[in-house]
């Protein structure tokens, strides 16, 4: 076999773990990556930790150094900017930072451009005047935005904090700043905070918040950001669910509503873009381009139980990448598809989820009729220090009785990140919520129960759910 | 349907499982829960923290009360030893302590009698002068054992103590009595301690007992124990992997060296033995006897892996205690069997297994070509504070690709016991060792990486031993 040119275009996870991948499978394969900025393979993850002051030097948070990369054997091009794709020459074009054009040829192309941050309707915030990371006012989402917020803090010495929005990044932002001393108020539109759970165990997250000094204000739309020129203020104008509108001044303002796919430089090439206008994909990562493949962020997800949505998680970019970088040297894998599963650290609790809760699974068009049971097991044995009851929430199909999805919060120590991982595990597997209490979990007293959490958790729905269909199978009424 | 009088003998796991699942399902059934001691339901495996001082009362060490058995409707019959079974006429023959005897009718018997302590051959532990709690040296199973050694240590004030046997329970006693404030010396047989894990893997908890203050002997075999006349110290005699014998004196001496099932009442009723001794049972829990179920430590299990063994493990004991409770009410529920799971703490660190190890795996007879790998992945990000290495060791037949086990050690607060469950759940759906990473685990920088230590772990196993047929599959050569 002739060595494959192989170009990745994106130095965050799918660029960098298609890359990682072609060169462990074929270590003749020629692999470029192209990087935007100047930071291949950063945790972007890890930027809350980084804006606490729990990781020392921005530098940490990556995955691997450059050295680290060289050494597989890849070309990384930092500050490179792909421009354009010539697909019928399989050529990419690209730009380094002092405008020179230049064509990269390939046999296999990878778009890994990843996601950019969404700018909400708010005043001030777009338009010719809109405030930016000059002003104390900041996106989340890339090392840039990292280094801004630093930079406020550093120059501002911000006593004060608005985080706009309550989902994963905003929560974690909100914790790292209230660890750097500032008074941080949150503010989510939606109803409850981590309005990918229950609002039953968002509830749980939102009293942690207020019990670690966060000012938490949901169901609420800010309106507007201004600068009061006096003060050197910002003000933050919001409506309540009251319909009250109301104003907050802060130091900082953190914009973290959520991301969408970067789709420009494949959708100009052609490139057909599918669900949320993420680029389609096939199973194989292969985008409707011959020889050009998608992964991450920037590509649709197939998801295990809903079939083509769109997920962004870095833990579906790697597995992506993983996939369109064995793909590009002429592999046939196949995504096994995302679940969604996810895990949050707000202070000292965790949340977590993996599957459908009970309205998507019910919107899913799939014929279920789920079905969602609370039980509150403790993580260990109640006799043995330190146990904590972990909220848990079981989503099954009362018609056929599969799992379909499982919801968790608890303190921290509760193993909650890894609890998830079974209900995931057996998710993949496509379980009946009863074989759960099949599986041949672990068990010590002062790390868990004879039937773990997650099993009792299984049986809580099974009783509420299912007891009558066992008890007719006994000929018990 | 008449309701069925459903008797259990053993207030363990086992028994009381199934008196609960029959109870749950049936709530016309009559059960009835005959038990040898005054203790039902008790935790078995809480009796370490009971002696270490962690639990503050025995009765704590309950999973439930006598009450709360009660509440469900069964009977709960104490100090009541079963003495026979009359199979034909269907009537369990008990004995109160003061001697009457009794015939309780049944429609299904199942037999819960557990296993007793192992007493090894060595000097002093036998014949008419046998040296026993009065003089310091314990067995650990029962609560009636454990109320000796709380006897002993409230009389003896004892400053030093042996531990004969470096499995589950001797190093969770030594630990106990560390913590106490004993000074302990572990012996063990074998040449390493929990001789259930690779020795790589017993090393580590090795040193964590060394660095507790534990003096730990291994590959050394206890002859004799006699107690020194002059001075009320018990003298343990022992020879050593290099043929020198020696002796260590202590207040107290723990033997600690496995069980064996209790199968005297089945066996006269003449239910058939099988594996070890054990009771032999269906996978429905059906003994050779009408009528008569057995579950938990007296009975075989059957292993996914292995098929008919006998692994006495309280998880498995549950399992089976249900089954037989459901099918005692003419339930046809079938156990999935076993894998082994375990899970032990050992000062601060936690180690745990699933499946089988590469010497298991190729005594098994089942065409495996084991090998086993060994990784040492972070428990979460490095970046952020904390993050500890997992040593783990994972096994799979490198002719089919599967997974056969994994072996775990690591800090505790690292979800070692969890992680473990995650193979658990993949090994029960017999996954490739590949399809780990198709897993969609969660991730959060302070609680994991975007490929969980679970996955790096199983990718580090591909590139060893399978990355060649990977790239033959390429064209890759």
């Amino acid at each position: 076999m002739a060595s494959k040119r192989i170009v990745a275009i994106g130095g965050s996870d799918a660029g960098i773990s298609a890359a990682l991948r072609a060169r462990e499978l074929d270590p003749d394969s020629e692999v470029t990556v192209v990087v935007a900025d100047a930071y291949p393979n950063f945790s972007i993850c890890g930027i809350p930790y980084y804006v606490s002051g729990e990781v020392g030097h921005w530098s940490d948070l990556a995955h691997r150094t450059l050295a680290d990369l060289k050494a597989t054997g890849m070309q990384v091009r930092t500050d490179t900017l792909a421009t354009g794709i010539d697909v019928t020459g399989k050529r990419l074009v690209v730009r380094d930072t002092e405008g020179r054009a230049e064509e990269l040829p390939y046999d296999a192309l990878i778009v890994g451009t990843g996601a950019v941050s969404v700018r909400p309707p708010i005043e001030g915030l777009s338009g010719p005047d809109a405030l930016g990371p000059q002003d104390g006012v900041h996106l989340v989402h890339s090392m840039g935005d990292t280094f801004g917020i630093m930079q406020s803090l550093a120059a501002r010495s911000p006593k004060s904090a608005v985080v706009i929005g309550a989902g994963y990044i905003g929560l974690e932002m909100a914790e790292a700043l209230t660890t750097r001393g500032l008074q941080v108020t949150q503010i989510e539109a939606l109803p409850e905070v981590l309005p990918t759970a229950d609002p039953e165990l968002g509830a749980v997250v939102h009293d942690e918040l207020t019990a670690n000094g966060v000012e938490v204000i949901t169901g609420t739309q800010v309106s507007a950001i201004t600068r009061d020129p006096a003060g050197d203020i910002l003000q933050v104008r919001a409506t309540g669910p009251d319909g009250r509108t109301f104003t907050r001044g802060a130091d900082l303002v953190l914009v973290v509503v959520g991301v969408r796919p970067d789709t420009a430089l494949a959708s100009a090439a052609g490139a057909l873009l599918g669900v949320k206008g993420a680029i389609d994909v096939d199973e194989y990562m292969r985008t409707s381009l011959p020889d050009v493949y998608a992964a991450g962020d920037c590509a649709v997800t197939h998801h295990r139980l809903l079939g083509k949505t769109w997920l962004p998680l870095g833990t579906t970019a790697h597995k992506q990448g993983r996939i369109a970088g064995e793909n590009a040297l002429g592999g046939t894998r196949w995504f096994a598809g995302s679940l969604g599963t996810q895990v949050v650290k707000v202070f000292d609790l965790v949340a977590a989820r993996t599957g459908l809760r009970d309205h998507e699974a019910g919107a899913a068009g799939r014929g279920w009729t789920p079905a969602t049971t609370a039980s509150r097991p403790d993580d260990h044995k109640a006799y043995y220090p330190g146990a904590t009851p972990i909220s848990i929430r079981v989503t099954g199909d009362t018609s056929s009785g599969i799992l379909l999805g499982a919801q968790l919060v608890g303190r921290r120590g509760a193993e909650i990140s890894k609890r998830v991982d079974t209900y995931a595990t057996a998710l993949f597997h496509g379980m009946p919520v009863d074989s759960l209490s099949e599986l041949d979990l672990s068990y010590t007293p002062p790390l868990g129960s004879p039937w773990d959490a997650v099993q009792v958790a299984a049986q809580a729905w099974m009783s509420e759910h299912h007891l009558d269909v066992q008890r007719r199978m006994l000929g018990v009424f």
